[in-house]
């Protein structure tokens, strides 16, 4: 089982001293130029299985919350009703930087969800903009196509994975 | 540099005489109840340049005649239009023992090419089953990944390396 498990320590000093700590770290990963090319930092993507959307919602919650303040998609409150949903969701990866998919057992049966997931594979494979979220689900039930991956397991402790999706998105590369 | 040089003189004498002596080394390596467990004896994984989908193209032929008729996986020939890539390609792998990975210019380069050398290395590491095929790329262009999986330069001769990729195939133990 892989899981990330460093720094956890730096991450709970940089969430108690924020006011000056979060701005010099907000300067380093965040203040790219490139980071305003496209309207979110993430884009968490989720089953519409009730429980999945509660944890997408507590996710981005925290995530948008100061200091953190990332700008995230969410599909029942960001994407544009009347519009085709594939078309929705093409321009929610191309508008997003990273896209955290959080795959649970309604995600790995539901074939939106695995629409979604071909799609941001297919995009762009190997560039390091998907992290994937594990919840409820056994490392054995894990999609084969992202066998690779490192993937975070929020199913221990849902409050240190939510601070590594944190870490990932302000430490990662702005591209075009 | 690695190469495998060994046994050539054995392989050419296959090649004159296989109506008895191929029919002997069918029976010791390719006989295997396993063998059929798989649909295809080797995947030959390349990227879509034309230059490489060529030799593929040339080893699958090969490894394909008889005497050696063995059974192959080729990209365009042998995948289903319509299924999303990364899941055709991991039926591939799981429906195929060995996997020859044509590592050219082309495949460091291309994003999907990656995919599937991370695939393959993922899925069993050190079971053997990978054959790294090196085509006029330099040893130090060779997939850090990689680096200590014996390889085979087609550069030199490519008819030698097409006659070691069978034999690795011929000999290999077959799993379930």
């Amino acid at each position: 089982e892989e899981e990330e498990e460093e720094e956890e320590e730096e991450e709970e000093e940089e969430e108690e001293g924020h006011s000056s700590c979060t701005v010099s770290s907000l300067n380093t990963a965040l203040s790219s130029e490139l980071r305003w090319k496209r309207k979110y930092d993430v884009f968490v993507c989720h089953s519409f299985a009730e429980k999945d959307t509660e944890e997408a919602k507590r996710l981005v919650s925290f995530l948008e919350t100061p200091p953190r303040s990332l700008r995230c998609f969410l599909w029942h409150r960001d994407s544009c009703p009347g519009s085709a949903i594939s078309t929705e969701f093409c321009k929610a990866l191309e508008n997003s930087h990273l896209r955290a998919l959080l795959i649970t057992p309604s995600f790995v049966q539901d074939d939106w969800c695995s629409y979604m997931m071909h799609q941001t594979l297919a995009e762009r494979p190997m560039s390091n903009t998907m992290i994937p979220l594990l919840l409820d689900l056994a490392h054995s039930q894990y999609p084969q196509e992202l066998r690779f991956y490192y993937y975070i397991d929020l199913s221990r402790n849902p409050d240190y994975g939510f601070n590594v999706v944190n870490k990932t998105v302000q430490s990662c590369k702005y591209t075009n």
